[in-house]
């Protein structure tokens, strides 16, 4: 999978990204920061910072992520270079996973974005029962 | 589609939710509303505010959608309470969307996460393809 413009040049270093540009990377990226387990791990790895978890702590502390979902967010994390691996040459072998400066500063953004979804659920969830029940079709 | 826990019973108003609660709906609602289209059509809707957009200019203002998925985005924003529809008896019916005070509240987040995207855009972009070169899997 390629990140880079299918229909043109690679974005230049420093060059901001644009939404609403069909051939824009940011799309993807937005799709792949906004998810519910990317903002699990965050606030997981973002309260450790400077420090490090390991695979079965950082799942402990997400409830409900499968194993395979868990290795997927994380390999996304870190080819984002949100999120550094790091193995110990121990037998059997541990990896640590911690936040970059980068990761880091997701955060912020993801925390308004958990914030508002926590303080509105019980709003929407009734907005939605209201929704099915009227529904005719 | 129900949205209210399935092992429990439903939120109370005014109950926060918890994103960290596998049973709780803001699991849900995040990966709804973190999403590239909720993302733009929120971001147009919130510049027309407290006006409103027929079906077809909101989909020339959203470059890239199609007309399905721009109907399953409205239809579940509808749902959620976050835009309402209004159809005008005309021949053929116009349709028309806005924001609600609700939807109105989710621009900021969402801001805040589409800015962080589209400033670290080209530098993700480089992370992907660093890593992809080095893959030896």
């Amino acid at each position: 999978m390629t990140t880079s413009r299918p229909g043109g040049p690679d974005p230049r270093p420093g060059e901001r990204g644009d939404l609403f540009d069909p051939d824009c990377p940011t799309r993807r990226l937005l799709d792949r920061v906004g998810t519910k387990w990317t903002s699990m791990v965050v606030k997981v790895l973002a309260r450790e910072a400077p420090g490090e978890l390991r695979f079965a702590d950082l799942r402990r502390r997400v409830p409900g992520v499968s194993q395979k979902m868990l290795s997927v967010t994380l390999r996304s994390l870190v080819r984002d270079g949100l999120v550094a691996r790091r193995v110990e040459p121990t037998v059997p072998p541990a990896v640590h996973y911690r936040l970059t400066e980068l990761g880091l500063s997701l955060e912020e953004p993801l925390s308004a974005l958990r914030v508002w979804a926590e303080t509105h659920m019980s709003a929407i969830d009734r907005n939605n029962r209201l929704a099915d029940e009227s529904a005719v079709d």
